[in-house]
């Protein structure tokens, strides 16, 4: 159907164009703004770096699942605030859309029943409650697939850009912590980055909030606290003043951010903080509760191992109420540029779509950041988006002839030949070589051919040798 | 600004739903029609396929490229004909679509500037032309990515479906056709799939045309003929003559779809028919251009080899106009479901956006029809979709931190392992081994953390063997 129907269409391009030549000559052709193309070498980059990811998904047990681009508006609307539905992409109905539409009622709602993926966490949430009779749980699951937000595009923002996310649901054991930790670690050791990765617990900065005084301002509390690094404890006060939290309560959070020491010391005087020794003298048993999770988390990273920086950070917030345990922020330490993965644990994520109490962890991976981090440090392995090893130029109807089994034969051998298709000026074949950063040429004419011999020349050292055509295995231990 | 987005509305997720909980427990959550979750299985199998292809793409020296899942309006309309422009998806202006439309005139194209990719030979087009400066020619590209369509849903047809095109712009040499057909052999024969390749040139059927005294009617004939095989010589012949083809014109089309004998001897006959030879006496140029064409290719192919059977098919047209040259299309001998790859040359493709004379030939692989094949022939590679090697049942917080050492150290040398994340009953991690078919289990106790050994049970032999926990390389060769 796919094939048929292609063909059918492309019949009709020809003869729509023929006329309409003129018209289209005139027109450069673009795409919509905040959208990218990719070519081959960013195309090699992003695999790379997807590849890398994938791999460690599998080897921790997860799975790849992916979601339709397009979901039931009914599926994405009011997931993500009304700032969140107005950046949807809605779809108009096929067909006549605008038939029998009331003109007095708002239009969207009538014309469009679907719209793209705004994330891959809404119809993760969607896929498990749909799929809950088929699933085995503790259900471990990623998923690499591009979302698109209508956001006005600007430098670092795309309209439509790819999610790498990594979820377990099902499972309350911080087991699953843990490995999202190593997957971390493991990950961007395998590219060759340094992070530092930082974790918090949702419980103690609700404890926080607790002791200060205002249990109900978790979120004032929070989103204030989150923006320690960037303006300083000051002003962090000075937003917590602003949001009503009392002076005193204030002067507890202030204890609680100056708090100096390692991680058993931090961890020993925030349990005397939330048994009671703060400047309130308030208990918080959701704050201890978030110590022992913290206590759990930070000695099973021990005794599992992490080659990478992992610190305590009680100011990390990532400004969210969704979050109900751990939080997690990665950040790049020899590349500026924010965080480029994270997480945390959720309790209630499928509850939206009716399916109650399956509690969940997962991260997300920044693609573009990490791209360009690693663009920025220069650690891509090189040559990635250069497959080809040999060029065989070609001078003629003969010459061509005689390299196409020895051709084939390396392939067959895994090894990516071209054999340039034209008989032109062998600059122009050097040329092409160059510009695919092509490391070996092959160049043979009669003399060759007489004598049953293959020339290569390595284009970067100008080593160059003449091997019998048939002896397959010297010339793979040459093109090494 | 990913991640700080998704926390933003994590948080007004469960804002907005711990009020609306209620109205969607009522609601089963679906996907639109036409479209599709695929599952770990379905995901490793289609990966499977990809990457397969991906892998021989690459060792011909093609590269990959992405395009945006949305195109202007103004690059995709016009480009499938009225039928297709019917089956575009349009996606609504962000912002107020409605403000300041003029309710008198079409609303569609005053809400809609822009449409989800349609196929991947536009967005193709508009990439080489929008990109000219940095490619270098010959430009071998593929593209494996989702396109959408409007179409009725119906069985193996979806409006969400993955398109997988490979294509050479810049070159008219055949060596480009041979390479096309070489990876057809390669990639099939790698997925153990028996295929025929069939192939004819367009310039032979405009020769058809030309002896049968209908040069005008070149399309009406090629699409008579392309239905040979379902409806069979006669009701052809209804057709050509309900197109006003000359009974002498018929009787010359007649005589060619008769010709006997292998490639030589049918190649001999239609070359004297093209010289005159014909009922009609017409001498077709285009069509002996056409047979030096198909002389050349086959005898690309024999100097290159081919394991799979390549065949002459003069009754191909594959019901197009677009193409110049040869033309193929791809069947499973094995499994009757229609072509699963096909495709041809075509020397104007990117003239509908302004850049002329431009050859290029190109086949697309049918990724659900092959995916149909694979299953129907149970040629998948068993286990695709289970990569964990071994579970590590856990009976208690001792035990899960016994085993964390080792499970870190196999997942270093590329061992796929899990833990699993609670203390439960043993016959509950039996269960989930055996539902995501793990094929090693490891159950330690007290006693083997005493005895500083392992336990190893392979469930399918049901062999148990006990090693020493820093035994590594034993250990990996038990699993192996």
């Amino acid at each position: 159907m796919v094939l048929i129907c292609k063909n059918k269409h492309f019949h009709e391009i020809l003869t729509n164009f023929a006329g309409q030549k003129t018209v289209f000559m005139a027109q450069k052709p673009s795409i919509p703004k905040g959208t990218r193309d990719f070519g081959q070498e960013e195309m090699a980059r992003r695999n790379y770096i997807f590849d890398t990811i994938r791999s460690v998904f599998l080897r921790f047990g997860y799975h790849e699942i992916e979601t339709p681009a397009m979901e039931n508006l009914s599926t994405l609307l009011g997931k993500y605030g009304d700032e969140g539905d107005k950046l949807l992409f809605r779809i108009l109905n096929s067909g006549d859309a605008f038939a029998g539409v009331d003109f007095d009622r708002p239009l969207p709602p009538q014309v469009c029943e679907k719209g793209l993926r705004y994330d891959l966490t809404v119809p993760f949430a969607r896929y498990v409650v749909q799929h809950q009779s088929e699933i085995s749980f503790p259900f471990k699951r990623f998923q690499i697939q591009p979302v698109w937000r209508a956001d006005r595009p600007q430098k670092g923002r795309y309209r439509e850009f790819y999610q790498c996310d990594v979820d377990v649901i099902g499972s309350r054991s911080q087991v699953n912590e843990l490995e999202l930790v190593q997957m971390v670690d493991m990950v961007f050791s395998a590219l060759g980055i340094r992070v530092g990765i930082k974790i918090n617990n949702r419980k103690v900065l609700t404890g926080f909030a607790e002791i200060a005084g205002a249990p109900d301002k978790v979120v004032d509390i929070t989103v204030a606290i989150d923006k320690l690094d960037k303006i300083g404890l000051e002003k962090v006060e000075e937003e917590m003043a602003a949001k009503e939290i009392s002076a005193e309560g204030i002067a507890v959070i202030r204890e609680i951010l100056s708090l100096q020491g390692g991680f058993a010391e931090k961890m020993a005087s925030m349990r005397s903080l939330f048994l009671g020794g703060s400047a309130s003298g308030i208990v918080s048993e959701t704050g201890l509760k978030g110590l022992d999770e913290l206590d759990e988390l930070f000695s099973l990273i021990e005794a599992g191992g992490v080659s990478q920086a992992v610190e305590l950070d009680l100011s990390l917030a990532r400004g969210l109420n969704y979050y109900t345990g751990a939080i997690f922020e990665v950040k790049a330490l020899d590349f500026p540029i924010g965080s480029i993965c994270g997480g945390g644990r959720y309790d209630n994520l499928t509850g939206i779509f009716g399916l109650p109490d399956m509690s969940g962890v997962g991260i997300s991976f920044g693609a573009d950041r990490i791209y360009d981090v690693l663009t920025g440090l220069d650690k891509f392995p090189p040559a990635l988006g250069t497959t080809t090893r040999l060029l065989f130029a070609v001078m003629g109807s003969d010459e061509l002839r005689y390299v196409l089994p020895l051709s084939a034969a390396l392939r067959k051998e895994g090894v990516a030949v071209e054999v340039y298709p034209e008989a032109c000026k062998l600059r122009k074949q050097f040329d092409y070589a160059a510009r695919k950063g092509i490391p070996f040429i092959s160049i043979n004419g009669s003399e060759e051919i007489a004598a049953g011999t293959i020339n290569l020349k390595n284009l970067e050292s100008g080593t160059q040798i003449a091997l019998k055509a048939d002896s397959l295995e010297e010339i793979l231990a040459f093109l090494k």
